[in-house]
């Protein structure tokens, strides 16, 4: 299953908002003779890869190990489901249920009516990890929402003059790599006015991403880098006085929620658009309201070795929270060094 | 030697401004027959413990392994060299030799002049970090100082209102450790105006600390909690007009550097006064005067897990540096996770 999942992880970035899947097919000596993964949206499923050359005799004493429960319905692709009845797999290990409400257990049911030996919930803990932004999407219809803030040891984000990527150039690839494995990226106004970002991946995998700017006021300057970079630019803003001026760009109209874009309504939009996986950048400003309206889902804290000091670039900034029970916690973390940067991780829900 | 460290280790805290040291005693099959540690200030050296009940039988073949090299001069104790000749030790392993100039290879050239054999430099890299308050102190006659901050994930250093820790009451026993391990800790007068610390120690082996307080323009209030706990209270000031006003207070007027008292001054007073071990509990414009001033030996950054946001309680403020360039940049540092603070501790010389 261990294997299966590595198998899926090489979906990431490629398959959404459909699931990563990883198949291993394994023979009665316990030998792998065949494997299968996810690997485009729409394409065929891991099964499919992972079954496609077995003969029967292969197949009859072998067994499936597969991440995510078998599709048992008419998607982009026939079930996979009728697949396995055919070829005559007898024993089936599903990693965890689909969440999606159309298989949820209907899959299993399928195989188990066929005389197929099921066994489910196998490195449960870490699926569930893994499959967490689908698990939310399919059953919410919103975004997993990361939240990506870079800073110095004191939490600022930026100097006043100079090179502004506080990151070590390996972090700065493993940022992108969280780019790649994103279906949108966004910021807030204050980071393009400050910044000027292009927003697009500079390193490893390439692909277009869905560029997202919160400007409440309407305030997206005409010729901001992101613009002339690969992918689409979709503003959210409450000012209908603002208009599009770009061929590759969307302005979308929704309410205040007190001083800034109503955040819920941006991010229903955004599920209802198939966006799995939105990586905000945000600013000092955006970061703080967005853990104070508990819309984030994981937060990748990088803590750069330096010391800034004084008053401005704070990587949570906004009106601040005024006693420790009010403030956030994160409850759990893992921890990762790439050279002196280290990188915290904590998943919110 | 490992051993021989850990039992110097037992002396943190009671032997400064004498170095901490620890011994053992190894018969021919490499068994330990005996040991020994500097206990307090003034005492027996380690040595002395380590060899007292040893015969002459059991000296012959045994090996004394101790973490700095034996004195070979009258202090407050006879020398130790004289000791382990007197013994008949034939073996000594010398961890590293005492930077103190008036000791410095003369005690194991005492040795090796008797016809001992003296092996040097083993487990040098522990030792000399070991070693290094002690080594600062004896060579530049100034305390070896630790910079200590606690903060939130995002930098800040307190909340407006309640509970006061950010820390948890684990991490809380390893700070009153290291006021343990400290001579004197010391604070600037705004975190004695904002907070009113008792700066004692609360947890774990309790011994009274010289408090002192950085208070450039004099502005100590009378009843400032420090003055009710045990231990003298030191003040340095610019302000001549500032009087001591208790019996367990001394005030020391300084020169001002920049807009705040000569720190450099400060040390050296320190120095005389023998503070070898000077810890630093910092707020936010202390910590970056001593970040800029380069007198931080050793940083210990506790990160609790609260993302507090806003502008105020800043970690390290100041007027900060304007450029990465300029800006304070740790090199190498360790880790240590406490419940969910993350203690991270960087030796800065």
């Amino acid at each position: 299953m261990k294997i299966a999942l590595n198998l899926a992880k090489k979906g990431l970035g490629y398959v959404s908002p459909n699931p990563c899947v990883g198949a291993v097919v394994v023979d009665r000596q316990g030998d792998i003779i065949s494997k299968g993964y996810h690997r485009f949206y729409g394409g065929p499923h891991a099964e499919v890869y992972a079954l496609k050359h077995l003969d029967k005799k292969q197949a009859k004493d072998a067994t499936l190990y597969v991440t995510l429960e078998p599709c048992n319905h008419f998607g982009k692709t026939p079930p996979c489901t009728e697949l396995i009845i055919e070829k005559g797999i007898k024993n089936v290990v599903v990693g965890i249920l689909d969440p999606n409400p159309i298989v949820n257990g209907t899959g299993i049911k399928r195989l188990k009516e066929s005389g197929i030996n099921v066994t489910t919930g196998v490195l449960e803990d870490l699926l569930s990890k893994f499959y967490k932004p689908f698990n939310k999407y399919i059953t919410k219809k919103i975004p997993f929402v990361t939240l990506k803030v870079a800073q110095s040891l004191d939490g600022k984000n930026a100097v006043k003059y100079g090179n502004k990527y506080l990151v070590s150039e390996k972090t700065l690839k493993f940022v992108h790599r969280l780019r790649f494995e994103s279906d949108a990226i966004m910021v807030g106004i204050n980071t393009i006015l400050s910044d000027n970002p292009k927003l697009n991946i500079r390193y490893g995998h390439k692909k277009p991403l869905l560029k997202v700017v919160l400007d409440t006021n309407g305030r997206m300057p005409e010729n901001a880098e992101i613009y002339n970079t690969e992918g689409k630019v979709l503003i959210y803003t409450t000012n209908k006085k603002f208009k599009k001026k770009h061929d590759n760009e969307e302005v979308c109209y929704v309410d205040k929620a007190g001083m800034y874009c109503d955040i819920l309504q941006v991010l229903n939009d955004l599920g209802k658009r198939g966006i799995q996986n939105l990586l905000i950048e945000g600013g000092g400003t955006l970061s703080f309201e967005l853990i104070k309206s508990k819309v984030v889902d994981r937060l990748v804290l990088i803590i750069t070795p330096y010391v800034i000091g004084g008053n401005k670039f704070l990587s949570f900034d906004g009106e601040g929270f005024l006693s420790l029970k009010e403030a956030f916690k994160v409850e759990d973390y893992w921890l990762k060094k790439i050279d002196k940067d280290l990188i915290l991780v904590s998943d919110l829900i």
